[in-house]
């Protein structure tokens, strides 16, 4: 059961209800968003009668949910969220093309990668300054400085920019700079990291973890949007499976699944997906047929001098290929592009 | 070392090989096929040199090949196999849809749903008449009943029939009323079957086995060529992960990678591979913006009915819908359909 | 529903019972078995009630069977089924070990191993003179050649012998040699072979499919039990996972699970579980600690010569020094070795 | 390529490294630990030769490491680490065992469960006060409340306390309490965390991420290490795989192979790897007999009542009969218990 307070629901109000959740023998866990707070009840081991909550003052629903995840279920919310980036609309009828370099290096090479994207269509300029490595021997990112030249190229092209961020300490830096901030696969289930993006006023991509479920995927989503940021947008980047001749398994399955189950829009990483470069061009297409609300791809000047992920980084040319095939797919799906 | 015999060479000429490879102490595997002999060389440490053997009389080639599979590679042959079905060509710029019930279930049944896959553009009828179901107490189908059935369906539709068989014991009876025989994803590493669909006259269509890679998949289909019958075709059907939320997970990425890998033609099958009515059309369009040579698709007249797989069988007005977006797809990868 | 007839029960009673199914609107499943007919029912939406049937003349038990599985389940069966091999018996209080090479080569070599895993205490001796192998080009063994020489090594030392078939070709050839018939992970879902295991009069050493989950694997026993042979132990050799340091990964968890859910014994397989041979040891003594009734093991006179799975075969010394530990840890599970 | 400073070296020896690495066109990562600098290099496509550092003032050593892996592994550091909690020391040889409920609930709780597990033989008393939870709305422990009552249960029995500990802003407060920090599988591979237990004084229990290879494991392993903290012990606790019966599959292959590559203790944890309390036993001795240096077994005085993980945990008296069982299996690979 979720109870869902009015917008401006009083603090009197609010306590009224947690306090009858109490005495029930349940526990209440006030879930404060941006606009309005929303009650989860747990601990019954039976459906709850929402008739105990739909007529207490300042209660605008008490939701019988069938799903784990709530707020994000298209049970609870219908219509498509769509994401607005200053007129850029992830989730509404045009697909968006991310793309960029995996890491930011140098001045040169973002602005040359933002102004070839960006002449290929793309609307959002894709750019690692803080990277999760395998190894820590490896290299890390530019970090704040990777930050101001992704700034730099945003006024360069007019480009938004997608960025991730790692962990606490760097949220409020990552978040100045960046339009969208997103979380890396292997922070998907970083409760403590996710609960803090309730707060923030930025959109979240949240990839896939390796080996997520979609329902623990969307369960991660949850935590964000109960913590009160509901700009959340789901990234499908490859499943961990046997198969060894691909980089990850991109599971385009995900897709039709996630836009029945979720009102959030659903972005397709192929450049990590399948890890090839040869063939993210034919995932790319394949995540638009299936049904994606947008796709982020790597992009790299020079991607045999990369100093990350040079092996699945598309040339500009490349890029610039695929999103004259992407636009027909669009077409062919109802999409624009 | 693969030793490819010209088509007409002699038995003497092929004893002089196989003495010579004995002579060096290694094994040598004669392979008979329906137009030539290639002889496996195995038991060399290192590389071995092709002047051995290119001179010697009746040797057409003598392959070094980087990959374990070898008459399947595009080292060996470059241009891509087509498979010709009496004018229906699989493998060639048109995509070639083939559709129809999981099971032969009754007369009514398979004319309906094949004159309904008939309208819609299908080329090809599916249905088993030999089912593999995990339990032994499930429906097995109707053996030979089901192929009359599949022979009058073809007969009243000009649709050629595509058929599992299951064991060597029925191979012949199969293989008089099919135009092509499946071997299931349970059986693709079922070496003595595959061994023997060598000298028979008719395609094969090999689906993935649920937690094949893609190397033994290639090598179950070398069984089969090197056997005599190079008219093999792969068929992506899902692979086993973690998730449940589908069926299976259809592995998307195979597509492009076996493109690239091998010369055989590549078929995708969504019905199995999401195993969920609602996303077999987006899975379809996905495999085919992927770059598949067909699909193949379970419809049924009545999926609520089925005797099996009824939970992910279109309805065949859900299968029209679907090769009308089909068609605009294959179209924006230069294909037609 | 299980209908399980009297031993003699008379074709009357029997079709008497499919009638009354039949007139039911539902399928019946007969299962000629050795000693006694079961008609499995199917078709059912809800649960049956067994009053129907267990009143009816030759009817022994109907039975309402929560599992999938249901001959080889233990809600069927509540004791142990202990299969003897001349006093050799597997499902008892002693845990067998079985060992040998993972293909026989020659004579030296098969004499030489089934002496030597006889006196470390092996009771059985393994060895494949049928080969299923990822490649065309490789080993295939020595066919009946092998089976001759598995009875010399018989006849030497008293060891039973446990090999592959591989089909149904050879089923009758191979089971004039061996005491114990294994079925290979590749052909755990060959159903057509599993059926014809039911009246062969050999026990069937049943491995996991690479990939079958536990439920699909007793689906598999269930086959060749409800085709009438009871003798069938299921062996443990590892499924497939994304992890790539060992060949496969030995699932243990799968034997105290087996062990509440059936009645046939469990052996593990430590060679083809992990793959490595340093390494072998400490996973039989870990299978051993789970509970399971016998380990096969594979050992080879001189494993860096052997021509298939040299890697994972232990030495004589090696094999010997195993069973000392392997005897100890029997104890503590209250086992004898 | 790893150079290893001497303890003290002074900031202008390491200077003059970092300053040799650069002018080789080189990335230099100088990793500060508690004793002693070490810096990697990075950027060469080929080996180094460790002659242009290991005579330079202030280095130890300049190791050439044919694993990713360097600090935590073997090549680097031969003998075994033994971590010394006061007297109890896990890598030595005797087997510990750890052992409480999965989460700390009251008083009464845990200090029942403390004073039986420490009856039974444990050393360690396990009890979660953070929880990383699937679902944001399901309880997420009693925080700081949880850790004095872990505390107070440390001073009545004496048994050293592993708490999780899940982000940096409790890092400080759990370090305050804990004798052992645990780092959950969803955040193997949180790399700001890892490095922030460089400075930390506590010892570190790495669990195993359910898709981590062990390689991965071991990087994560890397990065606590070469930020400073050498006291760390590796806990498997069950990979994800396609099986549905087991919560996870228990990857004790991980055991023999981690204790071949690395110097750190291995730790099993039954409870989360097969996740059903009548299996647990039998994992645990599993465990043992495979050669792990401890097990964490989750007891709760009242499973049936527990607010977390009651399907997994033992009883107190079921986990004392596992402890004399665990004991023998110990004796029989030449540990004690």
């Amino acid at each position: 059961m979720l109870v869902v307070m009015k917008p401006h629901a009083s603090e009197a109000e609010i306590e009224a209800v947690l306090e009858k959740i109490r005495s029930m023998g349940l526990q209440a866990h006030p879930i404060p968003g941006a606009q309005r707070v929303a009650i989860g009840i747990t601990g019954n081991k039976d459906g709850l009668d929402p008739g105990h909550f739909e007529t207490m003052p300042g209660v605008a629903d008490a939701i019988r949910v069938s799903q784990p995840f709530k707020l994000v279920s298209r049970e609870v919310k219908e219509e498509d969220t769509v994401i607005d980036l200053g007129g850029v609309k992830l989730g509404g009828p045009e697909i968006i093309a991310m793309a960029g370099p995996c890491s930011v290096e140098s001045r040169t090479q973002i602005l040359e990668a933002a102004h070839a994207v960006k002449a290929a269509g793309a609307k959002l300029l894709r750019g690692g300054a803080f990277k999760p490595r395998t190894s820590p021997y490896e290299f890390q990112g530019l970090a704040e400085e990777g930050l101001k030249l992704l700034a730099l190229a945003r006024e360069q092209t007019g480009l938004k920019v997608v960025t991730e961020v790692m962990d606490s300490e760097n949220l409020a830096m990552v978040a100045d700079y960046a339009d969208v901030l997103q979380i890396g696969a292997r922070n998907m289930q970083n409760y403590s990291l996710l609960r803090q993006l309730g707060p923030v006023k930025r959109p979240i991509l949240l990839k896939r973890g390796p080996s997520a479920t979609i329902k623990e995927w969307l369960m991660a989503a949850e935590y964000i949007v109960s913590a009160g940021n509901y700009q959340v947008a789901l990234c499908e980047r490859g499943i961990r499976t046997f198969e060894t001749m691909t980089r990850n398994t991109l599971d385009l399955n995900a897709v039709p699944v996630l836009k029945a189950l979720t009102h959030l829009p659903v972005v397709v990483d192929p450049s990590h997906g399948i890890g090839l470069r040869k063939h993210v061009a034919a995932m790319a297409r394949a995540g638009i047929a299936a049904g994606a609300d947008g796709i982020i791809v790597e992009v790299h000047p020079n991607p045999d001098r990369a100093l990350s992920d040079g092996h699945q980084s598309l040339t500009p040319a490349e890029f610039d290929a695929l999103m004259k095939q992407a636009r027909v797919i669009a077409g062919a799906v109802g999409r624009v592009m």
